[in-house]
């Protein structure tokens, strides 16, 4: 399974309109920015490090193309999503003590975690910057304080579901329609808002753009229940995280929400205990058993394929051109079946 | 000294319109929210709490009806410089580790840090959320972009003055003139910002609003110099806090800056050696002799009345009605001579 190739089709643009962004700011506040962005090293010499996939901007030119737009007028939106994207990873380290993203020290475990809250709510801040460049690809004063309003009512419910996920924490009770809820807002819908930027932004009218934001929404919780899958049951050497790695760091992801909730008696209990006390070797293999007993993998499974269906089926109602159509189907089938 | 009246004149619509900014929110992360905004308790209950001066708020609907504008139509932006100051104390007691603000916790001290720094960053969405009501008061989109991008501008400094404040913590040999950078920042340039998009949203030309920036940055300065005088030798009171406060909490305030500036030798060396190790009575009592001798506080003195003075000088500049013309001029000396 390859990256679609529509991927690499704005990459270079994605990327340019992104350092653009950042291109008027000197202040050594945004050198965590850019190392954050993979741009430069913890010294803020040009040394390119591993960045992400850049999912929801190639999301978000794609939704533009779909309308009819040209992309290149989209590009401020792509960026924007991008920007918000990375504020919350920056905060999301700093809250689960994370000092490890794509093989890289987190910004707070480079600056300290004072300094790395002031580099994600600037990276959040560039994100409604940047969108004052749709102005000069023509983009009318209403669309944009339209775009301005969407970006920040998905930033909120991105923000309220990281306010869940931290307080399901504490909790070993949370089933898995909360859990649902919890990942719709803080993955699903800022996955949304990026087909749904890129349509309004495209031109579309509102109808179009809601159907975009709940293609949106299905596209993104079959990435999430697909990278909870991965979490566990991932091959290291195409994740580069090892088997079980969210186990070990006791993540209340999918398979084990379902499995807490499934599993009854003994299995119930000595998961509990498991997540109460620590994984070591031992309790990994536990768990595993236990999941796999519970049914939780293949439950995963049906439901990024069920997720991606509904994509599919909203994908079918938009009208949209054979190419478009044809890559947002392609990017359905990977986002639920990646292994990467 | 009294609070000027113009306070007590807007106090009410100024509550309501931050009331309406979060009316339609209800996911508990916004009880964070509320309760750092003194009206309900950690519990959620109804029971208001101490509040700030509403500052900024005042001074951006002074602006407003200085270029002639119903202030009412101005609210939205006062709403939002409040809640843009409202953020940066959230996450400004995380940074500092500070448990207590108007004599109670803070929210990390009850929510924990993972969760206060979910709350700043919402406060901060909110306050770009507010500004689209300019459009149910007739603010034309163009002007609302503008005041949209102020502010986010204005966040940056902002936070680049956040930056330099936590890095100047590991220093001892921070100047004056670094100093005053770091509070133009950090502080001048949100007050600055709050005139500003008075005058903006009010209707005024760029001119206009520029010079009501210089004003505010003066303002601003003596409005921080002020409280960095007050934080050594306020009465508490007056001031709810003990004398010696800043001192005790080992804050490089303009005093303690000038006199490491200024002092030679023996007294620099106590100096230094205190802020290194820590202060008990004994070293309070030694700080604020080192600090008579160089003449710390006289210089302080000065310094807000010159910013006092620079600010009327703008004042004169612009040819403001009488009444918006004492209004600020009285605010003006508030500023610099308050004493709480």
């Amino acid at each position: 399974m390859k990256l679609p190739s529509v991927f690499a089709r704005y990459r270079a643009e994605i990327d340019a309109e992104l350092s653009l962004a950042l291109a008027d700011y000197d202040s050594p506040l945004y050198d965590m920015l850019r190392y954050h962005l993979g741009w430069v090293d913890a010294q803020g010499n040009r040394q390119p490090g591993p960045a992400g996939k850049a999912l929801r901007p190639t999301l978000c030119l794609l939704a533009g193309e779909a309308v009819g737009a040209d992309y290149r007028a989209v590009l401020p939106a792509a960026a924007a999503v991008e920007l918000v994207h990375n504020f919350s990873l920056i905060h999301d380290d700093v809250q689960d003590d994370d000092r490890e993203r794509r093989h890289r020290p987190t910004v707070w475990a480079v600056w300290g975690k004072p300094q790395a809250i002031n580099a994600g709510t600037a990276m959040r801040v560039l994100a409604g910057l940047v969108l004052h460049r749709l102005s000069e690809r023509g983009v009318p004063a209403e669309r944009q304080l339209e775009a301005q309003r969407l970006l920040d009512e998905s930033c909120l419910r991105l923000i309220e579901g990281q306010y869940l996920d931290i307080s399901f924490e504490a909790r070993l009770d949370v089933n898995v329609s909360e859990y649902l809820q919890m990942v719709e807002l803080k993955t699903a819908v800022l996955i949304a808002c990026s087909l749904e930027l890129g349509a309004l932004v495209g031109g579309a009218e509102l109808p179009a753009v809601h159907a975009f934001g709940e293609l949106g929404r299905n596209l993104g919780l079959a990435f999430q229940v697909r990278d909870d899958l991965l979490g566990i049951w991932g091959d290291e050497a195409k994740t580069g995280k090892p088997v079980g790695s969210d186990i070990r760091r006791r993540k209340k992801s999918l398979p084990i929400v379902y499995a807490l909730e499934r599993a009854e008696g003994a299995a119930r209990a000595a998961l509990a205990e498991i997540y109460r006390s620590g994984v070591d070797d031992r309790a990994l293999a536990t768990v595993l058993g236990i999941l796999d007993a519970s049914g939780a993998r293949a439950q995963a499974e049906r439901m990024a394929t069920a997720c991606c269906d509904r994509a599919r089926t909203e994908m079918a109602r938009l009208a949209l051109p054979v190419e478009a159509r044809r890559n947002l189907e392609e990017m359905a089938v990977f986002l639920a079946n990646r292994e990467f």
